[in-house]
């Protein structure tokens, strides 16, 4: 059994990961810390993990985490970074769910999240979290960096038309919906039921924290640059991400399902749906799958793909157990075979 | 491995089925069968299914339901009667998710259901399937009438009242809410989104079909007349039941909190609260719990009980498995401890 | 044209406020407070308003309100006590939305609301604002203390019982049902979307402030004592209140839809609904109406009153509008007589 | 007075009409048909309606409409061109909201539309009712088109681009979302309620209807072929469309706020929201406005423009009395200064 501890209990994605390891054959959940909630029993901040935990929540401990084998970090950005070079020193791996490893590039990360890197030598090491992309570096990573929920989407979305080269000049829109819990748990106004329900809203138009993390990724895919048009919307529901990815320029001849069908044939987590069906976000709520499709509307020039998550799940917490598996050379796919909440 | 027939595959409570059923260690789903949609992929309607089954609808054959070990109707009202007794002299054990066996007396049935009962002769077999009621009864029959889920909701928060003969002059009133999934997956207007999104209805109110349910296994626990007052109304999510059940009169001596411990202490899925605390729906989304907390507002003489259940969980499906186990004496709780979906 | 002010211009029921006069045919709003938004447009806080009005809000300011005829307060409990005093002596006319002039005993008003009353010595003289029970004292007012959402639909919902002393011993039971909005625009996690959202549940069982309102009045109705079991739930919609009242003891040969329809004959609010058809809180969202049935089911001793009303509009901006055309002598429907949104 | 005649009483737009033309200083509504509802009040089928009508359904009877001087055809495709040409002939103005009209080339409308046109012949005198574009013309058509809900959404974002040649080519993207609505009132399961809310999909994406109508009127603006992909999703709301517009050719020299902001200085029912700002669609639920932003994201190539409307209002039935007013003369806005209901 691997010892596991999470860092950040009281937010939607680390009850999700409590949610999945409940079940998960080969882990024990040793602790988990919240700085504000310490000695509240989980379920009484998630009544649902009743049945899953009887574990309180503790003040963080480093000693206490450095006696777990895996370390989570279910915290706000720019709290592992304070946190993990212990961790790392002590043996332990580590998870990041949040986004201090995600980008390579320390002064973009600076930029962007507008704070200072902590410790950004640990960057060459840490590990981008898509197994999809990454698998054999995630399998040897003892840092793994979490990919957010927007780029899992719309990663999955365009890989074998990247690693095809068949979207040439690489000029991407990615039109991208999100549940409102990808907001958090944190009271928030534009989140209130009265004004997040029976709407839709786009958000951060102009910049968004996933661009440069994306752009960083699809660039490593295609090995050259690309121009990406990402717009995030909000969706009255609680779960679920939907990215419609647009590829303006894509030769005619390319036999696009059967490149995804074959691309994807060997992913436990990914699939590319029938022709003609489309996929709903529902299809996947509750699970870690991604499911996709692709078409050439009115058989046009422009490719468009589809292509949904659950934004707690394959966005977040069960793509941090897949890593997790890798990490300790678990079967991929323990803890993750939960039928999805369908209706 | 028990193997198992279910039909009527396409409707709500029978894909709810099948979800428990894929983490079932101890079952086989061997056929699923619908009238309309013979043929068809069970994940073609439930994409959410995909990874839990590759089965096909096929139409209903009594001879390959015949060689099934325990057999779910998950179909509309007057389905089963037409097939249980072929069933049961076959030795196929069966459970019925609609009404056909709820109500002992054919009469009553008749009156409330509008059809000729095809078999009355097996009512007095049939057991009501409430466990923290019948236990001992279901462990021992080949025929079980699963409860509505209104019925489930409301028994359990009035069991201990009744019991303990606290409500004298036993006059109930209970207050009744229910997601839309409630209603199946048939099209009709007042099931639209447009229709019951935003919005708040009261519906049969002057007589619903559980009335007679509800009154029937009231009147057996308390072994006297029960008068109660049922109003059903229709919320705007998809899943759950909530009940606020009132006694008026109470005597005000009464330990209910000790009462209602002590009564489910036992249960494995009923939770009584800790005082102060309230349930949610949403806090058993998904789950086969019923949660209960019992107050006096006020300190005056009416008792509110509140109790919630997913109402295609405990409400239908995940009962339904908690019969089958009792039923083959399996471990009560098998293919039931899922965590529940919160957010 | 009547120069109005609203203290309070940044929650909801000031909004509704202002959606409300800009179709009045005889008010100008002059002024809109907000301690924390001044120099703020209404409509970049709400963007529907901004084809109504380009006023901006400015910092509370008691001159500036004393040249109003008429000031609403949409403000929090315990704003409007602290500033009504000068304003009544200045001879303007005052509604007040909130709650610190619904209770005629200050003693008790100071249990339920934890602070002292600043001016008791104007209890006496305030008018509780529902024109249906006491419209020739509204109209005399100088203070009226408008109505709570859930008083309004309960009050209106048994006032025919009690006036008619039908409801004897008078022990009622009001389930009642509340959009989300009624929490207000202040943020806070329970009224996220991501937890109200698909959930049901009850809050404030124990004790909740509307109780000792709608006891008060429910007590001057019937001039004698009346027992309210009173218990208040959150619905996963925006808008609407949804009162389901029992009466357990109705004397049964009472017509009650002659007594009903006779009632409200008069009431340009008030509808009685057909036999038959049942009220749906989103038939009346937007509007100032209150619909009801009453019924008799399964032919038991038990009168169930349905009762719903928009909990902005009739529960709050609504009927302070139409206070304020009796206050002034104007046409009660004036300004009201918008045509609710459906779907 | 103008006297109004209503075809297709019974679904979504035609209800949405007689709440507008209830508050229409100028018009007074003297018949609505329904062949299957005929003899029902209207109030019954939509209550909200009671306090602005006591109009009972008739039968579709042409004598009775030709003694109307305009009349709406509300009614699925295929209806209005059955019906059209006869009241043409007797002088009575039309509008019809459904599709039978805004194509201008009959094969191309029955190639979409699957069915023979009934009147091509009237096809040349059709005018497109979209006020911002055939302003003029429509002041003196006969009949009139008026547009589907994406069409109005889509042409209204990118009008200015296209009339002062800033998006060359013309390859335009538009990624639109609706609100449940928008698929009428006719019973089917994916908008149920239980299948559409807490989902997010996309639909019709090979091919929708819409795309030719919108196609015809982008390259009657442009005066030159323009390339359009369209892609619809599902949102799980009621009311909205929020279209999100990529033109990925702009050049960077062009002062785009200034250029939007001047073209739609005098149009009354669209805003240029000010920079910053970004349109939500619950900001015009109820309203006929359509409020736009137009971006250029982490300053590149593409621009991005974001339109909100009601599908019901600027979408369908308001639009519609905006065509009235312009046909008989009136001010356009008459009717349509509703303030929109939020929250």
């Amino acid at each position: 059994m691997i010892s596991v501890g999470i860092v950040g209990g009281t937010g939607y994605t680390g009850a999700e990961l409590l949610r999945l390891l409940a079940t998960h054959p080969q882990v024990r959940v040793q602790t988990v810390t919240s700085r504000s909630e310490a000695g509240k029993a989980l379920s009484e901040l998630y009544p649902n993990l009743s049945t899953s935990t009887d574990l309180q929540l503790v003040a963080p401990d480093s000693a206490e985490l450095k006696r777990c084998e895996c370390v989570f970090f279910a915290a706000p950005n720019g709290t592992a970074m304070h946190m993990v070079p212990e961790l790392i020193e002590a043996g332990v791996k580590v998870i990041d769910l949040a986004a201090d490893f995600r980008i390579k590039d320390a002064a973009v990360w600076e930029h962007w999240y507008k704070q200072t890197h902590a410790c950004p030598e640990l960057l060459p090491q840490a590990v981008y979290g898509l197994p999809e992309v990454h698998r054999e570096m995630i399998g040897q990573a003892r840092l793994v960096a979490n990919p957010g929920c927007y780029p899992t989407a719309i990663i999955l979305a365009v890989l074998p038309l990247l690693e095809q080269g068949l979207a040439e000049p690489a000029r991407l829109i990615a039109d991208a919906k999100s549940g409102v819990s990808g907001a958090g748990r944190g009271a928030n106004v534009p989140a209130l039921f009265s004004e997040a329900g029976e709407n839709f809203r786009a958000y951060n138009v102009q910049a968004h924290r996933h661009w440069p993390e994306i752009t960083q990724e699809l660039q490593g895919i295609r090995q050259a640059p690309v121009e990406l048009t990402f717009t995030p919307h909000l969706v009255p529901m609680v779960r679920g991400i939907f990215a419609t990815v647009y590829a303006p320029d894509v030769e005619d001849t390319a036999d696009l399902d059967a490149i995804y069908r074959q691309r994807y044939s060997h992913e436990p987590f990914v699939d590319v749906l029938p022709q003609g069906a489309l996929p709903e976000t529902k299809h996947v709520r509750g699970s870690n799958f991604c499911r996709l499709s692709v078409l050439r509307p009115n058989d046009g020039e422009v490719v468009v793909v589809l292509s949904v998550i659950d934004n707690l799940v394959k966005g977040a917490a069960g793509q941090a157990v897949q890593n997790m598996n890798l990490m300790f050379g678990l079967d991929e796919t323990a803890g993750l075979m939960q039928t999805g909440l369908f209706p």
